[in-house]
């Protein structure tokens, strides 16, 4: 009898999702940070995405309310980002224990309302649910959302030779900046509609456990630039590969896009750092290991 | 500062949903069983979804993890049957300590499959996230489907003179149907696409406490014929009023379409009980309070 630790997230993951039967009309199901099922036509498709956050695993008790569910609406946004489309609808589960107070629960929902709407979309439906005593309270939000049928990019479409891009700057989140992040939905739009983007996901467990995933859904090896990457103010370099929560883009694109994509992206989003960090190849990955791992020991 | 328990569920949910700011596509946002969405045309609407299920508060830690799974879809699935649609793509958030056995969260994937597929709908996207030690495990589980826009089933609908019909039996849920129960989809097609149900919901926090909710969002009072209501074997009244957890019909319809439908029930779903319960009234509810709510002392 082994439990979870013993597998490590992705394991579990790819496991569990092996029990599933594909639907009709389902594009791309589990194992993307959407899934992509057939939409209402006209060349559109649908996105699905469900996450949620945790006290003590994604956030501290003693951490701003609005603040938590910025964060607990963001992390669902950005996974729309990651496949190049644009949610529209949001759910809302909440397991709060009875002696939670009500003033600070509706600070939590004005914070998850104004995240919704900065992105233009909006929360239809929430659902609440008692824990029992001392249990810790979370969150999950499930929304649905749509790209063109032509833009959308999975993680699986990378190729040997392709250049490897991070936005922003990596590390050092949990000093603030994961309650407070911006899914990078405009940029992921503007990128899915000017470039063939091959590969793309949002950063979310530490470059050095989400790029072998990436690298390993399109079925290529990688190199990486240690010496290019983006990091945050006062962060080491084992920080920004393995600190985690970065919510940034890491996308993989053809070497004469990439020097296409340089120069307009510093016309198109002066403010917003972009890095080459590295390219996919087609032998096997550098040995990086690490990260985030929700059910490592 | 007033927690959670000094307003109870309906407050709660009435206060944090006041907070949200409707976008445009919503037809029917939060406070019905599923909210309602501009689908893809053609006379189509989008239902979503989400709900959960806690250990020790939907389940104990000793029941069959397959039958865990079973229910965490169905009570989603229950709640597109209450609007007349049919549920097609489910998402699953397991929040889980790592000490968990791998081959019980098999198990309670195995009985999400087998539910969903039972119903004709798919899992396209699953969410696994870690739990600090001690915390209760929690599924989550949201869906999309869709309903034809003339036949949608709101709570709201309901008229004075209305008679109320609930299927099944009430009551003893606990003794193990609320772990194995059917979700009433075929029976709530059948009945919005041949008769005009004005009003309906499912019943997961007993008749006392979701009688009340369904007449005061349709603005009428009711009356309720005691005598009429189906108990399960065993059960005596009150709890056939607030044990909960029935996942069975509540609906209302005119007195003409009722005396139609108790003939043509009793031949298209000989073996599911259909009892005619009371009615909806101008008047004010009788003094009908209790079952159970996630909030209340």
């Amino acid at each position: 009898m082994l439990d979870l630790s013993h597998y490590g997230e992705d394991a579990v993951v790819a496991r569990l999702t092996a029990l599933l039967e594909a639907g009709p009309g389902t594009l791309t199901g589990p194992g993307d940070d959407c899934a992509v099922v057939e939409g209402s036509g006209r060349g559109e498709v649908e996105l699905l995405k469900t996450d949620c956050i945790i006290c003590g695993v994604h956030f501290l008790p003693e951490a701003s309310p609005r603040k938590i569910g910025w964060k607990a609406v963001a992390r669902t946004l950005s996974d729309f980002a990651a496949m190049g489309g644009w949610p529209r609808h949001l759910m809302v589960t909440l397991a709060l224990p009875s002696d939670c107070q009500m003033r600070w629960v509706e600070e939590v929902y004005r914070g998850m309302n104004k995240c919704a709407r900065t992105f233009n979309c909006s929360i239809v439906g929430g659902e609440t649910s008692s824990l029992p005593a001392g249990a810790p309270m979370m969150i999950s939000v499930a929304g649905t959302g749509s790209a063109r049928r032509s833009q959308v990019v999975l993680r699986s479409g990378g190729e040997p030779g392709d250049v490897l891009f991070v936005t922003g700057t990596l590390g050092g989140s949990q000093q603030g900046r994961h309650l407070t992040f911006m899914p990078r939905l405009a940029e992921a739009e503007w990128l899915s509609q000017n470039f063939r983007v091959h590969a793309m996901m949002d950063l979310s467990d530490g470059l050095a456990m989400d790029l072998p995933r990436l690298a390993s859904a399109s079925g290529c090896g990688f190199r990486l630039d240690e010496e290019a990457l983006p990091r945050s103010r006062g962060v080491v370099l084992e920080q920004a590969l393995r600190d985690g929560e970065d919510y940034e883009l890491l996308f993989a694109m053809s070497e004469r896009s990439a020097r296409r994509l340089v120069v307009e992206w510093a016309e198109k989003f002066p403010r917003l750092k972009l890095s080459r960090i590295g390219g996919l190849s087609s032998d096997g990955a550098a040995g990086l290991t690490g990260g985030w791992d929700h059910f490592s020991e």
